[in-house]
């Protein structure tokens, strides 16, 4: 459908702007100082006619006063905007001012992967219906160019796997905790002083974050519908400096990633959680708060998309590439390609998922512990790759009788390590609880 | 301007393919094979309608032999067919080709980084006129996305320097020098039994190939008009085995870059050459026949591609997201984002380049020698960063008498290096010319 234009010629197309943070200021001000360049670019000039804020006595020393206002839905109401980015974030007053912008006529430009996760379906369709275009690109991986690439480059491909390092607060984490044998509470609070993690830092080290973003990889990549809240997620909070120990001494690194994978013709799994990754593959040495996305699709094979996963320029400048992509569908009369979800495919539930496991736990230092365990891994499928026997690390008194067992599994289902899981936990041989991590990318 | 199409509903979109080697046997393949995949995606079928070979006789015994034919005329002048995929390489016919095929109202997707580096103002204005699309995802680095990227993701950025290995078949002999130490003739002989080298191997060998994708890669960069014939090009055949270990002494690897900067408001360095680069930079560790781009922009910062940047497959891939998105255009009545060249910047000269520069040779060993040295490279406006003497290691009746010298300089522009390389090999302290290489990366 074609969507409605009301300038003709020269007229500058007017952008209104929801939201003044980090990435809204710096937004505000590359189409302020960039204007000449994304008028030559676009065909015709942008007028940012409006920054909506929730309160107008903070100073915004460095931007025009007149801009501002604190009634958002006056703005999205008026006829005569082009283009809203909406950067509040959250669900509401979010999804409400860009249903209104798009009843409106107006395009969207948002990096709001919450709510996209949540209510992409309602949104898309109701752009689709208006002709007008919903652009996310900051959405996901900050200022790595992944949703052109998942939605026009590989649209010939078929993407076998996506697999992500989508947040750079956890990275932050688990990269101090590696690099400097901090622990996970030390290393989360150096991530606050630094700005890196929110003084609530639930959602993304609980993974809700990275969640989102695979719903919208795995929606892209499988051409399919998929909410966020049909990711399961696992967080870091849980991770302790003996598991990076002990990943290192298999030659690993311990990451958080967002997965979405095709299992079949019928369904995939998209999941977010803590995984062992070798150190030679190229997610392993994606450092501090970068983000990176690899994917690997049939005839494409392996690629890698590396960047600064957040921070106000970075998501900034895929804000303002979204911005003069639509302005320019704009100026043409067009709307750019709708996300295409005809693969009704549906995602598996965590125990269909089939990976590796990275098995560490304390047993009785005695002859025959092992071909016992050997056994119940047989029983319930899963077979063995690599053992590595140490002398418990563990103080207490039970260290000098144990000894600690590490085991790297074949590919298993989940639901028969969980079943496996029960079994050995309940057996007397052993001296702790199994601790398990996933093995992500050998 | 709209652009014309001519079936409505449900009919076949009609695609002739130009060239049947490896790609396209492969691209063949993808639209016959995943058809109902990519009708979905676009929103009406494809239908391949014919292939254009040279020589009839050869056996393709997996595509339909009724598709093929020796008269690629025929099929660019049928005024029924919708995209024309060219994959025949070079400039003539493939150019009178596709510019047939544009004014009969086609769309053209092609690979063809050598025409479009030498006339694609030509073909992109004829394209334009039209309102038909010329895509190229395929030209430049393989099945890596950076078509979309630059002239999308990135629009709303200011790109400072975009930086690739984007010629797999040195960067698989440098390698190979590197890991193996094999001199260069015997990693050619190597690249071409593994059909990584072609039998005439000087397109890739001299940096020409590269030229082309540097030539492309800084036009949509910098949004400027760039011909592979303003692109200073060096290419890998002078690098020797103690290139490659006086390099790893002071921490890099020798890859062959295609780089495209920005130097000010006026003008930009578009060049291929060699260079040493730290082991810890992201390019550093592209192996193989992997290819990978880094660009770095003012707000998005730093980003890495990497990639397949060859083969039939990945090469397939880039070719058929083109298709689809070239087709999801023409369903829509709508052409994709021209390219624009409203910067008229300048490609400066390599004097004009500013890098730094690694320097090495053999001195007489006796004292005063590296203060006179020091005195010339002061005089032409170079300062050394580090200086490393080590015994020579060459054989001969002057080795014994003389140190072989290796200096890493700060920033210089090339012109001040040229001059003082002169008076540097005119000097009788010297016991041999002074080898330079460029270093990027630091």
């Amino acid at each position: 459908m074609m969507m409605r234009v009301r300038q003709e010629g020269e007229a500058p197309l007017k952008v209104a702007l929801l939201g003044s943070g980090t990435v809204g200021t710096h937004v505000a001000k590359l189409i302020l100082e960039h204007g000449d360049d994304f008028a030559a670019r676009i065909g015709r000039p942008l007028e940012l006619v409006g920054i909506a804020v929730r309160d107008l006595s903070r100073t915004r020393d460095d931007l025009p006063p007149e801009l501002f206002t604190d009634d958002p839905q006056a703005l999205v109401t008026r006829d005569d905007i082009d283009i809203v980015i909406e950067l509040i974030g959250g669900i509401e007053p979010a999804k409400q001012l860009i249903l209104t912008a798009i009843d409106h006529g107006a395009s969207v430009v948002t990096a709001n992967k919450a709510l996209l996760a949540a209510h992409g379906a309602e949104i898309f369709t109701a752009a689709e219906r208006v002709g007008v275009d919903v652009y996310y690109e900051a959405a996901v991986a900050g200022a790595i160019p992944i949703v052109r690439p998942l939605r026009e480059s590989l649209v010939g491909d078929s993407i076998r796997t996506v697999m992500g390092i989508v947040n750079g607060t956890t990275n932050y984490i688990l990269d101090k905790m590696t690099t400097e044998r901090t622990d996970y509470q030390a290393a989360l609070v150096q991530a606050q002083e630094l700005g890196y993690a929110e003084a609530d830092p639930t959602a993304d080290v609980e993974g809700l974050d990275a969640g989102a973003k695979a719903a919208l990889l795995a929606s892209l990549a499988f051409h399919t519908r998929v909410d966020s809240n049909q990711v399961p997620t696992e967080g870091i909070t849980h991770i302790v400096q003996d598991d990076i120990r002990a990943a290192h001494e298999v030659g690993c690194v311990v990451k958080l990633l967002a997965i979405a994978d095709r299992l079949d013709d019928s369904q995939i799994s998209v999941r977010v959680h803590p995984a062992l990754i070798p150190l030679g593959h190229p997610l392993a040495s994606v450092s501090g708060a970068y983000n990176a996305i690899f994917v690997e699709a049939e005839a494409a094979g392996r690629l890698m998309f590396l960047g600064p996963g957040a921070g106000g320029e970075p998501t900034a400048s895929a804000v303002t590439g979204d911005l003069v992509t639509v302005a320019r569908n704009r100026v043409r009369g067009v709307a750019g390609p709708d996300q295409t979800n005809y693969n009704n495919l549906a995602v598996a539930e965590m125990g269909a998922v089939q990976t590796r496991y990275f098995l560490r736990f304390r047993v009785v230092d005695e002859p025959g512990v092992l071909a016992a365990i050997a056994t119940i891994l047989a029983r319930h499928g899963i077979s063995v790759q690599t053992v590595l026997q140490t002398p418990a690390t563990g103080a207490g008194p039970l260290a000098a009788a144990s000894a600690e067992l590490s085991l790297m599994t074949h590919v298993a289902t989940e639901a028969n390590l969980v079943a496996c899981l029960g079994e050995l936990n309940a057996n007397p041989k052993l001296r702790s609880d199994v601790r398990f991590l996933r093995v992500e990318g050998m």
